[in-house]
């Protein structure tokens, strides 16, 4: 159900004529006259109007408003699926009790690097790899990562842990390659709008970890992940990873209040990326912590073995020994909110 | 020290010109040619180079660019005072290694209500009750709060609880009856930058609650801070209660990274306010718990009998109940992170 | 009229519940059962519900949103009046045909140069003259006015030119010396929601200057106006003077939309002011006259005789001979868009 | 020319590690000892420093931050090419003193309604067509656009009016089929950082109209045509439309600020958007006003002979009489400032 606003004096000719249009798109109506504003109910179930026939309907003479109840995402919503979906990935559960730690450099960079940082998290206790290959960089001067080679290192560092990957695709071009290797196809905060790429990766079956636009509403987020489950592709889970405010003191804001947020509007996974939602390395470890207690289902973590030669998001890079530190710390976090790590 | 970058192409006469600008306000310069841009460095303590005079600055003809490294305040920073602040009212200690607890309802609206509020919260562990007798409203027609009356119901319900007292000043005419009733003076959100209000709070010993800016920089955060400590006042605990953004699905967005972040640049004990912050009830108690985990020192949450019948922020208000289930569940998570509630 | 969205699933029992609060406010109900969620519109004149009752509502078990059809403010709007609020000071008039223009130095320094910029900007064509004497400083070590004394300077320019005299308002206890020297307050953007100032001016007859706060909606603006129409005074026009963003190329972001916005939604004069808009002295021309395009009524232009030795604002001050320049410019902008200047 | 600022307190061991890392770069380094602070100048071509060693300098121990003086863009800027860029298209010019303007529904919808449109804005002045054939949608069940039919009919509505193309690119993998048809190719706001699509138009000869990212800053703007100009493509125009702020009275907040401070960091020319700026039908007349006075070199306008049965942007959608009011307006607008429409 729907509702539209009449802006005053509207005369009953106009009146006649919107609820014709409306009547012509196959909806019923329900005028009620106020004391201010005369306003129509569009009756029935009104989720297939698009924001495009809205926009229409805002253009008739007369209208002031047009108020949606119905939310325009359904495979996303709660009110679609009540139980949490819970994705696994070679049996490892991100969505369920356990809380998922993906940890790794934010580029690949050559094979030592890779393995080695892998066998680290492994150790400390991540439970999945992560590492560019294709990144997205402001510069076109920039590091724009090794391609299918980081690919294969990548796979590498995954055979010889037995920790699944997560990787990003930017490009649909890329696709059959980052199949090849991907266990989680990652799409960048850059792309969270980047509808092709969206469908591309609602077409295959795997895992789909989308992150959050840097100006992106939770509702756009969610249309976003509907794009991706509207081609079949129901396993997808939300990366908070900092929003773009005026404050210039973190790299970003970490929008905590969108995970105990999401967890009602959404049955999907909910993941925090401290990293780049601070982007100090001394509030990574207390913002990681308090994406636990908010109710996380899983964590992203930039780590580095030397973050001062990282070819990229040196800043933000733990070095191994702070990671499983941090690793030990969220332990009895996890433990006080009924989960565990 | 500063600097001040130049434009290219500024003639020789130019930069003679700005040199002596610099020099005639007693500073030092040294300049560098570079293969791009001309640089002065300001030498020497340029701290008591006011923002004004940076402007001034800036006007001359030829400078592009004034980059101060000094921070602007100075009895607020972590480099002034290195420990830790510990505020102590009637022996309660804001700033230590036990997280404070305040609650109560956003507005005083009689006394059995307040009376009641306060044995509730207190039977739950809270620490300080708040109420305000004197509202912020963006409404001319909204309910203003009952002035010294509402004082009087909040002093009955310290008496009774024990419990010291935290309610708001809003104009300078107030102080002396608020001074008589309450125990921490709260400067709220849309007086942050009311630059008379914060010097009169700065000229009387009790200690202040001054919460952020709606659109508030960290930094012109703690220049407010450093307005109430100028006067004489050191006793400033800062209160993150949620910012602007483009986020509409939350009432604000509660910038927790600002919690580890202000623990790095100040020495003064931070506050979290989650019920503003989110404005939503069921996001208020992970929102509290991440607070604990992120590393706040105290937190501030309504709580109201009868929500349904509040006479301002109803909708985000918790019942008692809720607030004694929350209390201990934060209790955990405190011991999780080295503090206890 | 407003609305109210229940939540699926909500009980029969609980819909009677929230009728029965609803009739005992006195406001009467008509329900509507949608295929995805029921509706309760509440019909009569609802302008009566404050935002603290619809808070409440909203706390109600069940209730998932409340959607006002009502605007919140009655005085400030173009529905209550619908022809421009003109406003008259000593014979000239703010809001007609004829664009005015307010000019003069951020703060009153001394005698000589306010006398001097006066005369000056009269000579260009400008129609009021501005300086601050009590100016909000965000640090506490910054000059913070000259007080009485710029007034008094602002008044003895004001008798040589003959030119009316705006000036700012910070604090209650300064109304009485304002009042004997100033033809418009100022209430500047960081007390926008100063609401014991705004009822202060409300109580006198002097017009208003109300200047937009740095992160305040069009709707709490015109909500400010309201306070001070509320309380008698009618003589209100709103100063769009940028907002806070994301972006820092730019001091803020000039709105200047807000300008046929505004028009639309409220009688009052608005005024522009692209001075601290941008704050970068290359942009202020084409700004003011994108002002002028836009429709705006009245400009606010910084001024200054020697910006390199200004106590404020020194980066954002044209010179007398900058300004004329600009005052010739505007002229034919204007004319294009039926106005003068 | 950079400067490293580093903490107080960094031990003379960790300066001598900082500048042989430095040093290892290839970079020159200069120390001065300030009071508060050492400061270590990084001297002469720092240009291709990039970002994520800038990071790597971040990460080493002791280092508080780093100010970057070089601009991190180089084709784009006014200090590597003075001259204004004019792009010639079929011999209309957009960045000489003509004001070009670009017409045409948000949509392609039919044959019929894309001529009948095209003759229109033609008889009105436009001087290009514009119509999506490729549409971004934030959901994945709206109208997606009609493809290579919609390409077709453009061009067919150009042969008849001899109006140049502007339609909008989403997958670089149509680039062929775009190259058939149009004359200038459209980077939407959402793909302003899709990298790949950058480097795809950067590769072709035919000029890119880049609109600004929702929450795009001026630099990472520029460095986005950075990226176009970097493979070889320099006929790149930018096109503001629009930014994300809290204020939701207008769709988004219009930057046209961002019109004069472009044309002093760039040579590029500038458009403006005013249609998808404000959205809001009874804005986009005076803001297209202001545009011209604020300097744009191009407007772009939504113009649809019947709003209310448009597939996307109805509500703001200019009927052609109201477009051709509006061209008639803007005339003595552009000629106020030297400009003509």
């Amino acid at each position: 159900m729907d509702i539209i606003v009449l802006k005053p004096d509207t005369s009953e000719e106009n009146i006649r004529h919107i609820l014709k249009k409306l009547e012509s798109k196959g909806l019923k109506t329900n005028v009620s006259q106020g004391t201010e504003r005369t306003i129509i109910g569009v009756i029935g179930d009104t989720s297939k109007v698009t924001e495009e026939e809205e926009d229409a309907i805002r253009a008739i003479t007369g209208v002031e408003n047009v108020v949606r109840i119905v939310k325009p995402y359904k495979l996303a919503s709660r009110d679609f699926k009540k139980e949490n979906t819970e994705i696994s990935v070679n049996g490892t559960v991100i969505g369920g009790r356990k809380i998922q730690v993906i940890a790794g450099p934010c580029a690949v960079e050559n094979r030592t690097m890779m393995v080695d940082i892998a066998e680290k998290v492994k150790a400390a206790g991540a439970t999945f790899i992560r590492g560019g290959a294709y990144k997205p960089r402001t510069s076109p001067y920039s590091f724009q990562g090794l391609g299918e080679e980081g690919l294969k290192y990548l796979a590498e560092a995954s055979k010889k842990t037995g920790l699944p990957v997560v990787t990003e695709i930017m490009d649909p071009r890329d696709m059959d390659v980052i199949m090849e290797y991907t266990d989680i196809i990652q799409i960048g905060a850059r792309n969270m709008q980047n509808f092709r790429l969206l469908l591309e990766v609602g077409s295959v079956n795997k895992p789909v970890l989308l992150k959050r636009g840097l100006s992106s509403t939770i509702k756009e987020w969610l249309m976003s992940a509907e794009y991706i489950m509207s081609r079949g592709n129901h396993e997808v889970m939300l990366c908070e990873r900092g929003i773009r405010t005026f404050e210039t003191a973190t790299r970003n804001t970490l929008d905590l209040s969108a995970v105990p947020l999401l967890k009602q509007m959404t049955h999907l996974p909910v993941v925090v990326d401290p990293s780049h939602g601070v982007g100090k390395l001394d509030l990574i470890a207390p913002m990681a912590k308090a994406a636990v207690a908010a109710g996380a289902d899983a964590l992203i973590i930039e780590v580095h073995t030397n973050p001062e030669e990282a070819l990229s998001d040196g800043e933000q890079s733990l070095k191994p020994g702070l990671f499983a530190k941090l690793m030990q710390e969220m332990k009895p976090v996890a433990q006080a909110v009924g989960r565990e790590i």
